[in-house]
């Protein structure tokens, strides 16, 4: 029987919102958010959209309008009662009270601030300006836009079996990888895989999948809304974002060379247990880590994101080693480029030397690769990054140079005063 | 938003029935129920069910208060005013009105009568005995309910996501078999997957996506219900039991070697065109051939049902040109045991030199080889057959052994009556 009332009230919708929810956002930009509000309310940072696969031509597969569309009705979003009691009331990494009083007050009343968005070469440019700890919050639901509208660009021609096959054969696929990970002992595993989701309804399923296969082994997803919705736990630690902020607000050398230290001496001072996980390769994992003063060797563990897994792995081991720390009692997250394959590997390589947890992204959430003709819904390397800073620009450098991003000249001075080397460029998969 | 009212009355259904509608039943029972309504309607004939796959032991998987309850609702049908209209109005073959008058008025009040069932070394002995024209019409369902009820106690057990890639698979499954099929010229083929189907919603599932899939290629179902709801033709021929029955109430031998063509003399004074279909092979398809009257090869076609399909098909061909008929005017329908190589393989074998159809059953309808643990949802071979008419025991031989029913002794009269030498078995698949 069709509820007729439901029926109409559905067809009254102008779109289908990709994004309805403030908090369908990754759980860690939310940490960081609050942290930004509370160390660097004036600074003024520009985001920006890069699409590292230039042969995707997003402003010749996406319509404009419908791009507008989107964006127009994720300014219109704020905080629901339910969300803002969800994140005042739940127990975080076993803490109540997570997200602080005033942060939660202005979280209450922000609306995201607006957006430039043009037309070049094929591309959408999309760039967001403004308070830092505002444009933030763009970052996620900005790629998660773009990545669905490509997708629903496709989907558009598919007929009816055709359509229920792919998701068929999608679920099939994701599920061959869950019997996978069932079998392997002691893994712990999260969803990371907001921002370069196929779709938010298949992320959802996804961390459902997920849940029922893998039972304990799954650990949370980073997606807020889909961790209130499924009574998850939320989890996440911090971004690169952070100290290519701190850095390019650095007046000097000698600031430069402390800024990424000065992030995460801020960062402790909120957040104890296992959300003092530390981000080293922003410029350069050995020579952060060399440098570092003594207090970071005492953090829970550290996030491994660029270069390859198993050597900056090889590195943090050695590190707490030289600084008396057990290893064993250290917390590896790998959470770059992930597929099973390579969790497996890097689980029976490092499993007993450290404790270890995969957060697994664009492979977890969009892996439709080979599901349709010419691979159209494979996922591509779309990123949205912090490009400014009080008018200052950011630079990247990480353990893979082809993730590396700034202004020539700037990329140089860093690797001058990171003692940055040669570094070993890698295929940049999703 | 939930729709109340639904939700409180689909928790109302005692059971959730299997077969819910007098025809959800192969389209060729019906055409061949109006032929016994005019020609036989005083013979009284017990249908049986029989698993030929003894290693699955129906009594043990199935509750017997579950199988009453879907037997008794089957009893508890009759014609809706809809289905009537559908089956006077329709056309039918390029006929109107292929149901006459007089056996729509008793369809539309017929009730199916009472069953016998009882468990006998962990199988249930399910028996229908009444007049030829009623107990015929439990065999579909009969087995539909058996088929159904087991794969249901073996998806009790599973999970949400578990049933959901279940069916994902089983979809992937059928669609990849679709795209190979799609790439075949000139096929023809349609569902002959009822009475073995995985379930009605499954059957009714992989119908549309033949629909959709195959476009032209796919020339129409078995299924008079799915036909009915999907606005699909509707198809079929006859069946061996016409010429079992027959056989069976034959007075002598010289009676008994004319039964086969009685029957399709009593079939040419009603159907004419694709309908005038020879299934040879009750009694071995060879010698049926050579003593047959020579009207037989003006006929459309053939359909091969049981030994090597290849080798059927050639003595079919060989049969029209010594009758003077041209092969190529001719269809010949396999319907045996199919999947997509045989398919293949067939429509390839003989394309140009006969018009060639398929009825793809089983491997259709209910493919979930290799989808779960230890295989507990493959088909299996069940049928159910008319075993005895006034009071004797019919008798199968088909062109493969392992096909072959009745009592040893009357199998060998058989055997002489018919000419029928040395056979070659072949394994029974579904």
């Amino acid at each position: 029987m069709v509820d007729i009332a439901t029926r109409v009230w559905n067809h009254k919708w102008k779109i289908d919102p990709i994004v309805r929810s403030l908090i369908d956002n990754d759980f860690y930009k939310l940490l960081m958010c609050q942290s930004v509000f509370r160390n660097k309310s004036d600074a003024t940072v520009t985001f920006s959209l890069i699409n590292r696969s230039k042969d995707i031509r997003t402003a010749d597969l996406i319509d404009e309008g419908e791009l507008r569309e989107q964006l127009d009705h994720i300014r219109s979003l704020s905080l629901t009662r339910g969300e803002s009691t969800f994140l005042r009331g739940n127990t975080f990494y076993g803490k109540r009270q997570m997200f602080r009083p005033d942060f939660m007050e202005w979280f209450d009343n922000l609306r995201l601030p607006d957006y430039h968005l043009e037309k070049r070469d094929g591309q959408y440019e999309l760039t967001f300006e403004g308070k830092w700890h505002e444009v933030m919050l763009w970052e996620i639901p900005a790629l998660a836009v773009l990545m669905e509208l490509r997708g629903r660009a496709v989907l558009h021609d598919m007929r009816r079996f055709e359509l229920q096959v792919l998701y068929a054969r999608a679920m099939t696929k994701l599920w061959q990888k869950i019997e996978h990970l069932r079998e392997v002992p002691d893994l712990r595993i999260a969803d990371f895989g907001t921002r370069r989701r196929h779709s938010y309804l298949w992320q959802d399923w996804c961390v459902q999948a997920m849940h029922e296969g893998l039972g304990d082994k799954f650990v949370g997803t980073s997606n807020c809304l889909i961790a209130m919705k499924r009574d998850i736990e939320a989890i996440g630690t911090n971004a690169h974002e952070l100290p290519m902020v701190y850095a390019a607000l650095a007046p000097d050398d000698d600031a430069l060379a402390r800024a990424p230290y000065q992030v995460l001496s801020d960062w402790q001072e909120e957040h104890d247990g296992n959300l003092r996980i530390i981000l080293p390769d922003t410029y350069g994992t050995e020579g952060f880590l060399k440098n570092a003063p003594d207090w970071l060797a005492g953090w829970t563990g550290i996030r491994i994101d660029s270069g390859d897994p198993a050597t900056a792995a090889e590195v943090a081991i050695k590190w707490w080693q030289d600084r008396g720390e057990d290893p064993r009692r250290k917390l590896i997250i790998f959470s770059d480029g992930l597929d099973v394959q390579k969790i497996v590997e890097l689980q029976s390589q490092f499993a007993g030397r450290a404790k270890i947890s995969f957060g697994w992204g664009t492979l977890l959430t969009n892996d439709f690769r080979g599901l349709t003709e010419h691979d159209a819904l494979a996922p591509f390397s779309l990123v949205c990054k912090a490009i400014k800073a009080d008018g200052y620009p950011t630079v990247k450098l990480s353990d893979n140079p082809n993730k590396a991003m700034g202004p020539m000249d700037q990329i140089d001075r860093y690797k001058r005063v990171f003692g940055v080397g040669e570094q070993k460029r890698m295929e940049v998969i999703v």
